[in-house]
């Protein structure tokens, strides 16, 4: 039976809650599959030696070789996948966050409703429309948030997803290409009975294919045109941190946000603001918050974040929001 | 509880059913995978539409159909490995009917040892030594059959996954490359409580992203270096066919018969044997047993070959053997 902790999720966050679970099963789907290839290939190579087939036995260990691989990148696209859910739950998170304001107000609201029908003279009503107020100010700060925090991290999620896809797709290429190479060197040139094939010739070919197809995977590097984004504004408290910024520095454009943001995708040293030199503790905690967002091939491939580096990351990101006042109107 | 059934196999066929039972299950790995994967693709567009905001609304339904239509190629991926795995099924039929003949050559040799040990001069020595040189002439039949079968078909089953692996590559990065010049059309740029972010202008952008991803898909054509057969000599039981062809044909030479098969492997018009015109039923029966070998790009993107029309030109490739002489010695 599966668990019916969906349906206690915030309204809000049903949807990205049921996604998130879906991505899930996708993944251990895939995991089930490349462990399944990965048995595969040894046992193709076993196949292979029982056969007594000289030529057999040796491409057939081969191929297992480049199956196994090619199973393993199916098994580390699976762990990117895990990466992009993890960016994904940043957004149901402050979903589920910003469903209580929701509530709030509306709760105040009826309230009031309530009472001016029934106790049109109640002074509580003036107390009651403050709170209201109150209310609102809040909730038109937490939808900004979720504004703001569920562009940028779309964005990011499927930077992460799409980027795992052609990295997958990529390394599997040049595999099975490799691969191919190694069943030209098959004769299937038929025999008579009592015949025995010539012996096997091509057992230098056999492992030099192997041996470029390791190369090639060493010199494989990612590259997808970069996702531009405009989130290196996003401050303390998922607000505009430009906001700050705009009455220090005349020279703020949007262009120019863009072209540094495409700048960093290419490069791989951090994202450094230039036009603020001013406000270092809001721009080293935007370094926290999108450090890995736009130079994904980079730091994808070689050093993915791991689950726990990204919740203590969060943590961090909440702390320092909790020392700020927000920069808010 | 797993079946016991591969007990029951013949030792020659152990290792490979253990394959093609291993290969069913990463197959319904794959299987769950898109099935998983067209669910949310489905639940991101609503998801989408449900954030009430209209630039993540219409980006994320485009973003769905891209993803669909790639969990649509893991599902034809899926279908592209069933046909592998009936080939290989193919090498293990022949196990399966190879072992018996093993088995009969060394019960009778057994017998004749048991009698000369214990009976040394009962006639039936005689007898079972003549069975004995039957038995081992059909053997190296089998053993002749076995070792050609094998390799080409070794070489028809990966040829079959690896242009499918690459297929489904190709395919996935087309997608996935325009899926991300969507994220670029969703601004990032945070705002402030009580701003909105400004209306949606790239709605006919979008659309071109889709429309541009269709015409690529459509004229995608697989294109993959081709796998080299001499097994067109492959005549009636397995057995070369150019046994017969050597003596009608001078001009016979092996470099001709790879040049050919490489330009069969170009054309999508079926094999044509130009050297030997007068023995058109072996011809015909040799382009039922091969006639989606070498051509696969052709006939796998656009018309995957179904297990019903597989069983149907196995039977009928089965019932034209019964009906010849084998050509052997």
């Amino acid at each position: 039976m599966a668990s019916l902790r969906g349906t206690q999720q915030p309204e809000l966050s049903k949807k990205l809650y049921k996604i998130i679970k879906s991505e899930n099963h996708a993944i251990g789907a895939y995991e089930a599959a490349a462990r399944e290839r990965v048995g595969i290939a040894q046992q193709l190579s076993e196949w292979g030696e029982a056969t007594g087939d000289e030529t057999i036995s040796e491409i057939s260990d081969k191929m297992g070789v480049l199956l196994a691989e090619i199973a393993e990148q199916e098994d580390l696209y699976a762990k990117a996948l895990e990466e992009y859910r993890g960016v994904l739950k940043q957004i149901r998170n402050t979903e589920s966050s910003v469903q209580p304001s929701r509530d709030h107000k509306v709760k105040i609201s009826d309230e009031i409703a309530k009472l001016k029908y029934k106790e049109p003279q109640n002074t509580k009503i003036v107390q009651l429309e403050q709170e209201l107020v109150r209310a609102e100010a809040q909730s038109l700060v937490a939808e900004a948030q979720l504004s703001n925090i569920t562009r940028q991290k779309f964005k990011e999620a499927y930077d992460h997803h799409l980027a795992a896809t052609i990295e997958r797709a990529e390394k599997q290429i040049i595999l099975a290409k490799h691969a191919r190479r190694l069943l030209n060197l098959v004769d299937d040139t038929p025999i008579v009975p009592g015949d025995v094939h010539p012996a096997f010739q091509e057992v230098e070919a056999a492992r030099q294919v192997i041996t470029d197809a390791e190369a090639d995977l060493r010199e494989y590097e990612l590259n997808v045109d970069p996702i531009n984004s405009n989130a290196g504004n996003l401050g303390v408290g998922a607000m505009p941190s430009n906001v700050v910024r705009q009455t220090e520095s005349t020279a703020y454009e949007p262009s120019n946000v863009v072209s540094q943001t495409e700048s960093a995708a290419y490069e791989p040293t951090p994202y450094t603001d230039v036009t603020s030199p001013s406000t270092n503790t809001i721009d080293e905690h935007r370094h926290v918050s999108s450090g890995s967002y736009g130079t994904y091939g980079e730091a994808q491939s070689s050093h993915p974040v791991s689950d726990a580096q990204r919740v203590e990351t969060l943590e961090r990101q909440q702390a320092v929001e909790m020392q700020q006042t927000p920069h808010v109107a």
